[in-house]
């Protein structure tokens, strides 16, 4: 019973909370397309037209695991971390549960749910403490966990998945870091490829950047350092197509260092506040681009925890 | 530098520990028909083939969440919690990162990985601390996360998913509590929803048991005390047709409390240990079930994260 | 050596973020008597004398633990929650470590350092984002840990405790909530008590509120609802005699609901960034109440952990 | 209501568990001359008259603070780690609290509570899963905390300090790794240094250790591979002595290597379950060696959290 007191403690103090929240105007560009109380963004997209079309595309039944294993050792921007325990409950000097000796194993987790491959909610990145839907922080960002957009809301992702091998389109083992990947690289990219981006798909980007955590010659340290990634015009230019997702094979799925100096993370504020596009990072796309797919059935079913900003996940491919 | 010295505290001392662990023969039943080295069991049924077959069922597009929603209220088994805190970094008094503004919520879990909806790792179940392969606690599941059948070996679960309606089956609205799904019924409700069981399928059990979580007379207490589910002769059934993943709507997936008196969970212990088989729990499998549908696409990809025993899901099924 | 990495990650970014800190002017009232740099306020005031002289209050050598247990079911301000976990690192199947079969417990802290009995570094109270010394968020107060005011910095507390028991002033078994202590009641009390307040002393206020959480009619949601405490005049008042520290038996030392309608913990501010002094909650006063003490030696040493806004902690008082 | 049920789940099965528990004869040794239900050992030797002599002791009331600071980069006994994340809930883009403006930082604790200066509870440390007063873990050491011998039960302990400056009984800056502090170096050292040791003595070890921590020439690698300490003809002789606790300025207390190959942590079995004492570890005693102080007033109050094993601490000698 006294486990429920927690949730009460100080109501009419907590209830002072909301009367000195600063007031903002909502922008001209936090209007959702898909209307004021829209809470999953471009999966509306996810239409059972497009789903079919997605399955149409799988011919050999070709799983691909898309998320790169992550432990306490991967690369995370700071403070991020994460531990797993292990242990068995109240089993240390007995033969566990019942006559048939029921015995196993538990884990706890404790960490950040933005580490190793992940989606951003549309809960995650924002301009300037103004979200997608013009929410501010005070509406929606509690401690407790986001009251709107939080991950539970999204019941996956589901569509037609596009890779795009720019390390195969610039003609190199693994794209340098810096590398912005504008309108006309992906246009030209997807040319060369012989694949169409469309409203509604999952768009992967793939440039070996993770042979620097597994490859010959690790060096961690330049993989978190920086990275290539969408830039500016070849984010907005996914926008105007309507893509639901953009994914890549990086921390951050964006140019780092940004195209223009002293900005910082601007492709997450075009696809995320002005767009309701997710975000994908740290997928492990090279099988993908060695097997030179680049249309597939893409299927993400994120744990959907209540108030969650983002998310581990492991998307599937199929093709 | 200093964090890396955490990893050889006192390495001599830590050395010593091997030499006094317990020898244990290996148990007849231990032995995987997927070799003495096998990480993923039954997950090896996953074939290009079945998956093809599988994303044939596919007739309209439609796509079912099959995670339940799981936060801090979720009943779970003792002393598991979770909670989910949302923070913005750094971000208080100023307006985030860069001339362009970044701002971004970030979100910490602290918890069990086996709350709500959950694939329950080969590393999970065993019989008086004897687990799949034979393997023993001493030799794999270490504090620091399992050494070996972690689910970071797993790169997910695609193939057929079947779901076995038991309400429908048993002409009620909910399955009562202790009623244990034998190999009799399971093949009369088969039978009766027009659907075969075969090896590599991902066999779901509808009960309408989550109606105490969210429907309209909840009774959270209830749920957690006891629950319908699969029965011995029905997990031995499972077994020998050679499935790939058992789940359910409910909290433990088999038939609490047990048919024995004395005995907790027994088919736990038939499909993880004797056969390698998965174990999904809290999959709401209700939506399909009022759809009428019986056989579907069922993907999952769970998070890889590395020594991990158990995992928060969301499996997808598309039909 | 990847553990390292995780410092580095995208330093390039980091680096953006305090050009668009918001300037603010340093407040009149911010400036610290102790000097710019000061990290420990009114823990200056702990002098070889002053302590010289508490240890002389010691007259009969009996100890009183003033930390009141705290567990999960402590109730907390939300969203604050805690939970310790017991187990047995990689000693399941085994007699432990070396031939004298060395095994051990160990523990695991998830949760809020803010439950219980506490003690409020001086980073913890702001007014309006400025902090003790005009150091606003942006300053000091990273998402890693405080760099300036941190617990890490104290060494702990030792003075002249003094006990003032409101109930008996009041003439109650319990002082009821909403019971603000003046300075008018503050000084009759002391008086009525035969106990003089002094410069650097450690200031503790009795209520017997905490007999609803063990009395004989525990009522903890009242308990967390609201509290008698020190009001803004007695508040004042301490802060003019120049006290080390203020506690209680509550769980925010101060009155709740405030005096004045629509204001929230004003007395934590006259404490903490105005004047540098340290706030002590939920301590068990009881047991001095009973005795009939009212001067003691009072030592507190709070765990030092390196970033730290508050500690659970167990002061203890000797007479 | 949904979080008291989790207290709740399963409870038939939970019941299960004790049947199953192996049957251990309670070993000679395990006799507590301080009664069968005792929960603090040693700690029945803080007595008034034994305090009050300690007091006695205060001669320039000198603080000294014996807890070193602790952090996310101290070495700890794998796989312990800890991490502590500040942040300021629902205040980022408002003024915070009521019409005064009340902000305010908090701050989260995950990880282990045995890592920095700590102490260890009496259910720490035991022989082939027997504990002090011969329990066992089966009987006692539950996941959600220790039911006997938690930490909660321990009011503090305060009394007689005591320190022996090994490094400087051996004529050296910083002890070497491997050194036993045996019978006869202790009670050599002590007759060296001009003190007793007597029953319900808080006795401390210096040997410079940690200047391997923060010295000039830092080298936490070597800190945490070995350490001086304890031997086991030191161990016994303390406790036939019959000290209330014995800290060291070391990560483990006791000498490692052991003196026997092999061997780990006998000195630890000699205290907690053989003899009910307590164990301190990692007590920055360097200043109390500088200052030649070898007796003092001891006061340790730790935070009494329920079931917990161990806690970081931060001792308060005063002389």
């Amino acid at each position: 019973m006294m486990l429920l007191v927690r949730q009460i403690v100080a109501p009419a103090v907590m209830a002072l909370a909301a009367t000195t929240a600063i007031a903002q105007d909502k922008p001209e560009w936090a209007t959702s397309k898909w209307g004021d109380d829209d809470q999953i963004g471009a999966a509306n997209l996810m239409t059972p037209e497009r789903v079919l079309d997605a399955v149409g595309l799988v011919t050999d039944g070709k799983v691909y695991s898309l998320g790169m294993i992550v432990g306490a050792d991967t690369p995370a921007f700071p403070p991020r971390t994460l531990s797993v325990t292990v242990l068995q409950p109240n089993q240390v000097s007995n033969s566990g549960l019942g006559s048939n000796k029921f015995t196993y194993n538990d884990d706890i987790f404790m960490g950040w749910l933005g580490i190793g491959p992940q989606i951003d909610g549309l809960g995650h990145a924002g301009i300037d403490h103004v979200y997608y839907r013009g929410l501010t922080d005070a509406d929606f960002a509690k401690a407790s966990g986001l009251t709107e957009l939080g991950l539970e809301k999204l019941p996956g992702l589901v569509g037609r998945g596009v890779l795009i091998d720019m390390a195969k389109f610039y003609g190199v083992d693994m794209v340098e870091e810096g590398t912005a990947y504008t309108a006309d690289d992906i246009k030209a990219a997807a040319e060369q490829q012989g694949v169409e981006l469309r409203e509604g798909d999952v768009v992967l980007f793939n440039s070996n950047w993770m042979d620097l955590l597994d490859g010959a010659d690790p060096d961690p340290l330049r993989f978190g350092s920086a990275e290539p990634g969408v830039g500016v015009s070849g984010a907005e230019y996914l926008a105007e197509i309507g893509v639901m997702a953009v994914g890549a094979d990086t921390w951050g799925m964006e140019v780092v260092p940004a195209e223009e100096e002293g900005v910082a993370f601007r492709a997450h504020q075009i696809f995320q506040p002005q767009n309701g596009i997710y975000i994908l990072e740290n997928l492990d796309t090279r099988a993908l681009a060695d097997d030179g797919v680049h249309e597939f059935l893409f299927v993400l079913g994120q744990a959907r925890i209540k108030g969650a900003v983002q998310m581990i996940i492991n998307p599937i491919a199929i093709r």
